[in-house]
């Protein structure tokens, strides 16, 4: 199911570097995803995303980290600690608006929880979130400290299930059902041969492009200003193998909004659009504790990113586009109903275009 | 009892302006604050304070804000939205680290139940914390919504409890009790006539100084490095009728961290010190929905901004100093004992310096 | 000569708004462009691009207005001032790398100058730049500080020159020949009617699309990577009559480096590139010296933003491929030699593509 | 004469840690200071001042670099590039607001000009200023590139001259005069040895405090609001040994304006307070070319950082107020006359406040 619902899987291809074995944020080494998809009678259409940097205890081994954010109309929890201190110490979980506190909570609980973090007092929990309540009964909070644990225990490495689950459930992107989407790039062995893979929950607006073909203008569904609110949020997560300090990281999570612009995203007003970007490199992991103040820490040079910024870029296009392919026609919350994308439509277009055969 | 435990019912001044009727964050017309204190058994000590800037519906009359961080080793929540937007939307909540995401959703719930607020989907809830797991069984996140609510419900005008109640019941400060501190300025008329108000949680340390006079290093009592940790934590919330932006409110927020310096404070690594800032001025507040895309908001010019500059530093300096002159010794989590600050002595060298007579 | 070489003169548009009268930065009223070219010899071609925001004393009369560095490789002066209050007091120059403290010193003589600043003594000047030492010998540093003021000398209304001129004289973009460019849009009545102007100095890498087709793939122009170094910069001036505050123009400013991803660029680690974003609504200019400490200013709601941000990305790709489209084959320093945009073989492409018939 | 004119000369002491050999910035291993200082005719009082943080081609070996903005009301140059690369690759030069183009000018050609650099064609000089016009014919700006690099030729290790000299020449501070300052401090071994070194260029205001004496205040000498202009200045540049990276040494950097406000620094509106933080650590410097794209770089661990917090607030003040107690009575432009301060009175006032016997 998962196979016929990507981009490639229509021989759509996104920019000029190749994608890893799944395709998905899951090719960089060690990296874990789970989700918990939660609907339940009319009107809850939510769930929870969990994505792991590494299987070991990450409150213990933290990792450098960065967020960036592109227009902070958003609950993100966790942003000042990582600006500050330059790391990551919980899995990252994405949720709806309402429910960030519960995730909170939950992240705090399963961290304190640990035998090895038992005289933990402070915990700083990376929650991020997008507003599903045109399909799902939000101010409800239906989702539980237990559904997030729940997430994260079902992380797994391998393929990436995309549309509408955990986190993605009830999201709409570009008036079309959005959802999660998944996407990644190998650089080759002379930029460093490096892994970057980006996992969106998509939940955004503009004026949809789809491999540079205007899908949203001539489908004439954009605006009057506008015909669907542009408004959402788009949460995008970016993990790479190559060895970054918090500086470059957050550099590449900037680029990760120049992929959100390939496809026609313009992070509206109401749009809470943010970057979590992690390296995942084993040398760089920063320890709770040690007996030595100085960590000899392989950084990787400034004019070696720009293969980084460009896979970042491409990774994220692919991802949210791969959210809008897999999504699937969903009615909810007060009898809202929010199409798929009209693909037939759509690679009619791009056979038009010359961008498919 | 509140009036005997003060600075300047020892007839020390801070700096050259003058303090308002209550020399409270109070003073500011409009603000209201309330305290809800936990102590139970022998391991909870531990609160919630609010401070709510006007008496009105928070999230239907938003008010102009910013968010400056000291020192960023800390949780508290809404930041960004608060950066992006220029605006708070909820009462100000601070309390323990570990029930952050409690107030949060306390907060949540609080906004959407009030019955203007019936189609709010999306709340930013601004939530200060300090760690107060010293004395605290913090682990045990006892603070429930409920006490959240109360602390809310408890808010009022005039004088305002000090020492180790609400948010500040179990915090520590330069390795004596601290706890919940205020103070306030009145400018001259030529500067513009404005309160700036206070309101300060402590938990935080260094080098004690107290009106300049070197009380931690006479006393012994600051390191070794250091003979208690310096980490902790201050929040520092700022209010004032004053019609300032979003930009001159950031301005406004960092001067707090010169008030904190000349307690002595460094900002340590581990400490997390974020200054809330906020414009009451009726004329700022920011409809939440409004028929007109143009607001006329009367702003203050950047080259008045000095003298609120001069009184957010002076507040801060007393509010924090009077935390530790009404906060009481108290035995707390696992037998942890933290002592008071030794009034006496300290009154002494203050004679000695010539401060007071 | 103009009108041949724009994208519009090929019935290519961009985006889904309509542009202004000249589809230039001097659709927003009172708005000036100046360029003085220096070719000489073999080596020199550089040059300087004045922008004013009106006609009047800036000093005396600033105007809002906020930075945004999309990567901050680059040396434009006057970001911290202008961040810090909130306004731009000179014109804004753009010019070559190391010609920038050349270009301060030409404001502040210009500024110092003029009469009704007689006993001024402080000058932020803001200079922006990008590096054309592929094709001039910057190195020698050509720029004196009548060439300047000669550019300021030359600004109008109506019809903006690009390619090869000014500033962007000896550029480069995407490999091939860059320079000025320039768009504009106008928002329906019901958005508030507003015009958004872009102007660019375009002088940096990626992997070129134009209207969604992949011209540097298909070309195989693009790198190995990269068969030319992306790294470049890009100056991006917004200029808007719409009143906004900083923060609101910060928001917008952010918006350009959207447009500049549409056309392929990435923000390589070796870019400068900068958005000055300005508001030149005459109600909103702030008097250098008032009597009356708060102003009234007419400010655009959060709300309202969503337009502005839409015109702003749309214009700035514009502007972008205007100058590629104006970009003339140019041979300089050390023999170098940069061929323009092969613009028939783009029009097929573009042609193939369905964007024109 | 540099003897009798500093702060522990009069048995002073600041903090409670100690200064390295000089008590001065060029304590730090390797850091050497020069000063070019231009008294002309009844009208021309100022100068420059340069800070090199080792003896190398700092082009060729870059240095980790922050600078923070503590209130930007400055023309500070090279501020994005060090904020986006995280290194500096100029010596440091301060000068008057108005010399700045002219110093960058001077550092572009010294940069050029090393055979190294040959081939060099971006330079990101960064230049520190404060106005001198109260007692300088600022306007006429006479600083020249020889100027400027007669600063460079003249650094030297050992004492650092304090007061009326290089860029301090014609600073005005609390209303006294100002000038260049410095003071270092050393950490115990356990805290790791590292020597914090801090050189200030002293011309802001606000309420004067010496040793927490409040002078000002005593002195009546502070405003009405004020008596003289709290704007003006301050630039304080901190190296230290400590291996820190860039966003280690913005959290330094943050720390300057903790001891800025411990000696009455408000940072008024009209006050440009900058500080250049730099790490001298070998293993840290960035080679410009390298044929490896990682670099192993020894970094200190977070929690080793609030001991360099501390040495840097105590250098900060204490270079402060020795520059005030270095500084002399000068007669400059216009007849402006600016006295010293007081220091008989002032060591009066510390002797009855028990700070010196």
């Amino acid at each position: 199911m998962l196979s016929q619902n990507r981009l490639r899987d229509h021989n759509i291809e996104i920019g000029v570097l190749q994608p890893g074995t799944f395709n998905a944020i899951t090719d960089v080494p060690g990296v874990r995803v789970g989700h918990f998809t939660l609907i339940e009678g009319d009107d809850i259409r939510t769930g929870v995303t969990s994505i792991l940097p590494h299987s070991g205890n990450i409150f213990q081994e933290k990792v450098p980290a960065a967020i960036y954010v592109g227009n902070g109309f958003g609950k993100l929890a966790g942003y000042t600690q990582v600006k500050e201190l330059g790391n990551l110490e919980t899995p990252i979980i994405l949720t709806n608006t309402l429910s960030v506190p519960t995730a909170m909570n939950a992240l705090i609980g399963y961290t304190l929880s640990q035998p090895e973090n038992k005289n933990v007092r402070s915990v700083n929990a990376v929650v991020g979130e997008t507003n599903d309540g045109y399909l799902n009964d939000i101010r409800g909070r239906h989702i539980t400290e237990e559904h997030v644990l729940q997430a994260i225990e079902n992380a797994k490495s391998g393929p990436v299930a995309e549309g509408n689950v955990g986190a993605g459930t009830g999201t709409v992107c570009f008036g079309f059902k959005g959802g999660i989407g998944t996407s990644s790039r190998v650089l080759p062995e002379k930029s460093g041969g490096y892994t970057v893979g980006v996992l969106v929950q998509t939940n955004f607006g503009g004026v949809l492009q789809i491999a540079g073909v205007e899908v949203g203008k001539k489908l004439g569904h954009y605006s009057d200003s506008f015909k669907y609110s542009p408004d959402g949020s788009c949460m995008m997560v970016v993990l790479t193998d190559a060895p970054l300090d918090s500086r470059n990281l957050e550099r590449l999570a900037k680029r990760a909004m120049l992929g959100l612009s390939r496809t026609g995203g313009i992070a509206s007003n109401g749009s809470g659009d943010y970057v979590i970007a992690v390296s995942t490199a084993e040398a760089c992991r920063i320890p709770y504790k040690s007996d030595n103040s100085i960590q000899k820490v392989p950084t990787l040079r400034n004019d070696a990113m720009t293969p980084i910024f460009l896979a970042t870029i491409e990774a994220t296009e692919e991802a949210i586009l791969n959210s809008l392919f897999a999504g699937e026609t969903m009615v909810g919350w007060d009898g809202h109903k929010i199409k798929a994308l009209p693909k037939e439509k759509v690679l009619e277009m791009l056979k038009a275009a010359g961008k498919i055969d």
